[in-house]
């Protein structure tokens, strides 16, 4: 399976690249507004994974081939290029493709983080509304600690929380999520139930930032 | 210290009802609208609690009355009682008294549970706004796995997440939280951070309602 990672140039995206080019035999394929930071990043993460005996090809593009080159689409841009970045790789999908969409709409004042969701009441509602015909959202990977992601010596023993409205390709993408070792997929329902889900993004800022020695925080459900 | 759980005959009032019965010299007082209900659950608790070799004594009140006796009084009921409950019991706080508030407010609808706060942007709020001068509000105990804090055999391994905007109740309850074991308390600031931690609430229905074998959940930062 070919997963494109769009700003897959950083934070989460590249967590997600390294992880799944490391641990699996997914064709990983990084986005970027500029392809040539999307190359820079890839033969980067190409060196990185080499260096631990993985010698695999990752292809850095503009988003628009990245996505056009993947059936899974991993939005890992800031919340406020979401909206911009579907438009612009609109015309790039193919009916059965999956968006996935990890972003939480977040705003910071003197007391701390708070979530912040977009007029369609969370990121992944927002996502479906500008998803074309026929292309699948799913809304994964919010709440990981994208240092300890992008880290692979770093243990997980952490859960993403998932939801969808289309069962099979919210089942794939659990599946894919799985692949990475330590990392739980657990399903949350429905894109209406998104905004709870990306409520976790502000929250764990929040307790890492009130609590000395937790950093890069995930959790696990028990 | 004693510490009154108003709405104590059920749910979260009775985990922590027992584990601080248990666990510490805390005098634990049972509060319920009707006194006799408050009584019997007393009673019941400290039959469980001498069955495992602690022979302490419960009181059940009023819950006006169990709120005079106690310098920590824990709003155990449900969200839309405890505005009530609050005005109920205002003339028997002093000065110096804490006020501490698990509830979220939660909405169901055909998808799941979702965050439903009240006009005041969290029931933390809601209580902060009610609350007697000079009575400090501190949010705490919102996503604990009630039925396992109740069974006292039950492993806990999880968080609660505690805000408050005085520096000192703060800490006081973070301190009576880990006196219960294998529970941590978390710190995540003023009473304006509330909002995200009450949300985790109807997350946690969520996933236990959507995955297999999980129930009764609580999570843990990590």
């Amino acid at each position: 399976m070919r997963i494109a990672l769009l700003g897959g140039t950083g934070d989460i995206g590249e967590g997600l690249a390294l992880r799944w080019a490391y641990h699996t035999d997914h064709d990983v394929v990084v986005g970027s507004r500029d392809p040539d930071k999307a190359r820079a990043k890839a033969d980067e993460y190409e060196t990185e994974l080499s260096s631990r005996g993985r010698d695999v090809k990752v292809n850095g593009f503009a988003n628009e081939m990245a996505a056009d080159r993947a059936s899974i689409v991993v939005l890992a841009v800031p919340p406020y290029h979401v909206a911009d970045t579907v438009e612009a790789v609109s015309d790039s999908l193919a009916e059965g493709d999956v968006l996935v969409t990890p972003a939480a709409g977040i705003k910071r004042d003197d007391d701390g983080f708070h979530y912040h969701p977009p007029g369609a009441g969370s990121v992944t509602q927002l996502v479906a509304d500008a998803a074309p015909e026929g292309v699948a959202v799913v809304g994964a990977f919010h709440n990981l600690a994208a240092g300890r992601l992008a880290d692979l010596d770093a243990e997980l023993g952490i859960d993403t929380l998932v939801v969808g409205d289309d069962f099979d390709s919210k089942d794939m993408v659990m599946r894919l999520a799985e692949e990475i070792p330590e990392l739980r997929a657990l399903d949350v329902g429905g894109i209406a139930n998104a905004a709870e889900v990306e409520s976790l993004t502000p929250l764990l800022i929040n307790v890492a930032r009130n609590n000395d020695g937790m950093h890069d925080l995930g959790v696990q459900f028990r």
